[in-house]
């Protein structure tokens, strides 16, 4: 999965970002879980927003961007809606407090909705809907960001990129969606470009304005490409609209762009309890969904995959052979105990 | 906006439509109100989902398909969250009321979700949207539908391109997004081959495999493209899941999928209700977020646009000049009185 990798056991990998995490403020629990989140992000393969980006965490913590012992409070609420802030607390320790409260509404009104002011960073959006999903819940939550791309017939960056994930329970396999509003990460367009290779399809413009499949051209420009080009301009403005105005905290213009120095994000968490409806007739549905789709003829020898499904191939091997890290990584990590 | 297109005053528009409709057995209140959702659908401009649709939408009442008396009822219901079956009624009204439903509910509990199974297709899905936004609350919406768009990696139509609604209140203009999840519909495809024009971003494969800016290739394949490749394909399937699974009807394998046929579609509709929370502070968020929109300089010389903005101009432009038709489905429509 990564250039010259090398495989550290998950259980060394989380021992050693909890010391870091100790090192640096966090109160004990708090330190176990966030390192745990870190941890299992890149032992489900999402090694970008896992190990690897934990070096910039610690520093965004030493710059004081991150308040480690910040927590969510309580801004208002009415029925199954609720606003929070977020304290500029870590990021994903916030997101899973607040998808938390959100699922325990929809214990009690059959849905629930929190929206987050002034947080930072979530890390892997996926965390969320997987946490809805093992609770049996639907998940459905979203991020603003940063001005990181630019909205359809410009080439200046303004709305921002904004992860959205839907999550539907299917113990123990859950289906769970988690995209960016642009096609390539400016991560992903990097790994093209570090392999040789060209994108598998247009990702954005090169400095002359034409469509292309060069990663580096791409990143000249800075112009990635919506998902969807026009359609997915308009979803990244319309989710950074709904969580500013639900969360009364920043849109994406409102947050500065520079990735160390991003906070005070907005975010929404709705969580909707099936079971509240007695539904037992469509509790197989979504595996009759998959079903179906599995038995799609693929164009490529490769089965046709569900959001979600690499995640589980990609943990179970993790946790045999042990997580890949960069060894550069690795060591910067290593440095910061 | 359409070839050789004669323009009719819209009262003249939505008198013949609801003549029409009374004739074959609606109710005066329904017809009225059916009439008015497909003639409204044609003033914005939306011309395949309002006038263009009406013959087929009349020859599925005499086929059976739908049935004009037909109404929603409650099947359960928990908190915010309602269960509802559409007894194959007529798919705009099903869609209208079930909004008002939602909206209702999010009025008590901040935020409404009302599933809906057991409908027919809900026409111009914007509808839904601005309906809400006109109530003074954000709304959410999506519909399933017949297989028409294959998933990633497939050459089968194997997910639906499952039109997904996103509305924020903005007095007078609202943000409205309707986005279906294939980059262009089949209507699309129709009109670019019709006038000789490439697409202006790939929409698709060619017979070869190829993507390819030829609607005609595309066309011939069936392979249109979802949005954002593997994302939009994602995002299909996900919001079928979770229509099918919140409203216990059925998902998109098990919808006939022959345009004239497709019927027992199951949608989801969401209302939040931001004025619940007291925001003052945040009643301009959306204003703000749409001048630093307007604001980005333009590639070519169109400003930045957002979601709804072009309903606006044409709905104030065709209730002066005349709803825009094609002289031949205006004939057809006329024969149906």
């Amino acid at each position: 999965m990564q250039n010259n990798s090398v495989r550290i056991p998950y259980g060394e990998l989380f021992a050693i970002l909890q010391k870091i995490l100790l090192n640096v403020g966090f109160e004990g629990d708090r330190a176990r879980h966030c390192a745990q989140l870190f941890a299992e992000t890149s032992r489900d393969g999402v090694y970008s927003h896992g190990l690897n980006r934990f070096p910039q965490f610690v520093r965004m913590i030493k710059s004081g961007v991150v308040l480690v012992a910040a927590e969510p409070q309580l801004v208002s609420s009415f029925g199954a809606l609720e606003r929070w802030k977020g304290n500029r607390g870590p990021g994903n320790l916030n997101a899973w407090y607040c998808t938390e409260r959100a699922i325990a509404i929809s214990r009690n009104h059959g849905i629930g909705c929190v929206a987050l002011a002034n947080t930072n960073h979530w890390m892997r959006g996926g965390t969320y809907g997987w946490q809805a999903a093992e609770a049996g819940v639907i998940g459905i939550c979203w991020t603003n960001t940063m001005p990181n791309l630019p909205p359809w017939g410009a080439a200046e960056p303004r709305v921002g990129n904004n992860p959205l994930i839907v999550a539907v329970p299917r113990p123990p396999s859950h289906v769970v969606l988690d995209i960016a509003m642009s096609q390539f990460s400016y991560g992903a367009l990097a790994s093209y470009r570090v392999r040789g290779e060209q994108l598998p399809v247009d990702g954005g413009f090169d400095s002359a304005g034409n469509l292309t499949r060069d990663s580096a051209a791409i990143e000249m420009s800075k112009r990635p490409l919506p998902i969807g080009c026009w359609k997915g301009s308009g979803l990244a403005l319309l989710l950074d609209m709904v969580a500013a105005l639900l969360s009364g905290g920043s849109a994406t213009h409102q947050i500065e762009p520079l990735p160390e120095h991003e906070t005070n994000l907005s975010q929404v968490f709705i969580a909707v309890n099936p079971a509240s409806l007695n539904s037992a007739a469509s509790a197989n549905i979504a595996d009759e969904i998959i079903a179906y789709l599995h038995a799609t003829p693929p164009v490529s020898g490769t089965r046709v995959r569900y959001p979600g499904e690499r995640v589980i191939e990609i943990r179970e091997q993790n946790l045999v052979e042990g997580i890949p890290v960069d060894p550069e990584i690795w060591r910067e990590v290593q440095s910061l105990r």
